[in-house]
């Protein structure tokens, strides 16, 4: 399909600088920009190549200032990253759609599913598992016994849901991710452990996605609980009884410990760990890698480092361990210095 | 089901305050505690919903010295948590177990297997494999050729375990799992790598249970062992001719590196990492995150930090950690004082 | 099979010390070597059990030189490591392949594949997939559609590709890895998140091998590269857009973040994180738990700590690290001792 720069700056109220007939018919990056694709710069880092691309039109935010002479067509919005995702989930709204029940795939007698689904090859359904409309369940998932999945939500290949777990509306959950196995529970005996059964589920509510290869236990009692929003990436431990805010976002390789809440709107950056039984409040940041051992009651704190501290105070003190061995040698050069002072005293 | 108090303390050999005929007929956590259901307390961090729970039985450790009323009748045992345990065991024994072969699961000639097993659909079992009695295999499992599985053990949907290797007695592996793929082995050559082909196997011993997710490589020659009891959680890395000591716990997101033998009853932190070729005496603790990169000969050694060092040496060091900008300014004010008073000698 | 020391020593082009007739029927790690075994020395750590070693023949480096009597036949080489490799790849190579087309497998009509495949049961393949000669496919596999598979690559159990991603000639992928799933692109609104669709591949060229567990994420527009002759370990992330550069090697649980783009022949060791959006150079070593977040210029820069420097600055800072407790007792002392000469000279 082609599109004029015309139709695209209607689409989505932006305002056109160049030629409003330029014609587009794919989407590029802008440092790969290539006539006849649009692009769109966001990030400040990437703004020197919005002076050489090549791309016949670059939507770009209202308010950047240009510092030289662009050879594209431009399209201001308010906020570019927004506009490009409209763009692109609008194209991906007329792409084709899986549809089907595939004739190789387990359903359970007792199990139900809506209108428009997509149930893939070799997936398993349990017994009385229930599953909304326009839900699309790739090849090779299993649902347990007594699972819910919500209206549009996607599970893609291998995703592995257990029993009585609830999967809210419009969710995606990426392929080979684990929802409702064992929290890690055992009661330490004369130096072996005894297991303690995890007879609560996973709750993940609407509009939840969930990348590849995460793992999130069901509780001990009661729930494990994503709320609505929530934005989990790749490879993520998500322990028994843990609670993830609405719309809290945690990056690629994070865990979080036992029976730990995380407040609304929070970004639990890469490869963070959140240890058990704390709570963390609204609008809280934790910095990748860090290791948080303490509850946060202030919203919006910032919290880096291992052990996790307070944003500015964690920069100092990272500063100033480059200087260590120079600190190292000062202090040895004071004391020196202070034993001649102190003999010439005497 | 209905239980009463008397019939709870006669079973765990407890001791009644309160009401003899209370019932329950559910369970919960103690800070959500509901009319009609029993909960424990174990962690000293929740004592405070013992005075304000609404359940109606709470089991307490029997040493425990309550501070205020509290309006629920106990049941005190000598370890709450394990009575707690016995009780969810016995609870869960009685729920109906999965059995019998589905029609559509691959099961090779040559595999045998014992009575009494449930093998899921989809679920692939190779040639010579041998699974013994009581064995519970759910959907999309693969069993590689020459697999055994000892009695009693659940592998949950997905797992993968690659020929020749070994699973015990009363196992639990969970959903996604890999039991068996290549150790990372690479030859260097000019700029490029040689694999070394890895012709060993991985043996788990009984008693053993594994989170989601989890990768555990063959060995090169010889064996990956995990010894029995050990208990690992979600999105573990063990590389390959690792070993892990009876009833060690490794938590999630931790990793251990080729070769590597931790001992028995150790406690490996989540996210904490482990370098290869070395060896861990019994009873050490690893703290989270901790990066490990030296034997550890002294049993019950505590390390933390990354790199890891004795517990009491880290702890010291992290706290004067946060003193460093207050630190490199007094060293700063020091500098300036002394050079002042040499001015004022000359 | 049974094989003389000069029928191996002819092989790797290696010298004897010892009896030629010497015979082996199978291989042992030198520190459990038993008689009628080949074992070999490469890492030094392991030197001391060439002395009692019990295995019949030992591959060793050319240049080593003995401290001790052996009682071993030897076989010097060049690069003793990379002999081993070379034998074992020989007895592998001699073992059964698995061939032929699974009667349970779904391949869409458009799809094609060449000679000499195995495809296992319950794999999906798409529509107008591609697959070469010599490709072995394990069960429980999904391919999306469109996906291309070069000729002698191996995918093991429950592989994951979502459609339209590449594959190149002799790679391998260990179970349950994900390729191509969407990149963790969201633009922030008032509170919530507006997914950016992913609409571009992966792409992983020839020689590439991929352990378990692993996430590769799809480019929101273009394509991830996996370049020839890299080595992933297991439970790695690869956000979209990343390139990782030929015969780099990426070691266990480590995770590299969006757009980030890293040299030819680089290391990047255990659980280390990469931030976004940066460049490194070839030949960079990045230490194991690193956390880096700059880009590196100069090829072969060794970097280390979290945050990452330069290795041997990160070394100073990380040894006097241990002595702060005793650099700050020693500044309060001189805080004193100033205070005392200075009451002194007033």
């Amino acid at each position: 399909m082609e599109f004029t720069a015309q139709t695209i700056a209607d689409f989505l109220k932006g305002t056109i600088e160049g030629n409003p007939q330029e014609t587009v018919t794919n989407i590029s990056r802008i440092e790969e920009g290539k006539k006849g694709t649009l692009a769109f710069l966001a990030n400040p880092k990437y703004e020197k190549y919005l002076y050489s691309s090549e791309a016949s039109i670059v939507l770009i935010n209202r308010n950047l200032k240009l510092e030289k002479k662009v050879n594209t067509t431009l399209i201001r919005v308010d906020d570019a990253y927004q506009s490009f995702a409209s763009l692109l989930n609008l194209y991906t709204s007329t792409l084709p759609q899986k549809k089907g029940i595939d004739t190789n795939c387990h359903i359970s007698d007792s199990a139900s599913y809506g209108k428009d689904c997509y149930i893939g090859a070799y997936t398993f359904i349990g017994d009385q598992v229930k599953i909304g409309d326009n839900v699309k369940i790739y090849p090779q998932v299993y649902l347990g016994d007594k699972v819910q999945i919500g209206d549009n939500t996607t599970l893609y290949p291998g995703v592995k849901i257990y029993n009585d777990c609830i999967i809210g509306k419009k969710c995606i959950l990426h392929a080979s991710t684990v929802v409702g196995s064992d929290g890690f529970g055992f009661a330490p005996g004369e130096g072996t452990y005894q297991k303690i059964p995890q007879i609560g589920n996973v709750i993940i509510e609407d509009n939840v996605e969930i990348g590849s290869n995460v793992s999130i236990d069901r509780a001990t009692i009661g729930s494990t609980v994503i709320h609505k929003g929530a934005k989990l990436d790749n490879l993520i431990q998500i322990a028994h009884n843990v609670e993830i805010g609405e719309n809290t976002v945690v990056v690629a390789q994070a865990g979080i410990a036992g029976s730990t809440k995380i407040g609304k709107n929070c970004m639990i950056a890469a490869q963070a760990g959140i240890v058990g039984h704390i709570s963390i409040a609204d609008e809280v940041k934790i910095g990748a890698q860090s290791g948080l051992s303490h509850s946060v009651k202030n919203n919006g704190e910032i919290l880096l480092g291992s052990p996790a501290y307070n944003l500015s105070e964690t920069k100092r003190s990272m500063i100033i361990y480059k200087k260590l061995p120079d600190m190292y040698n000062k202090i040895n050069e004071l004391e020196k210095t202070l034993r001649e002072i102190r003999e010439n005293i005497k």
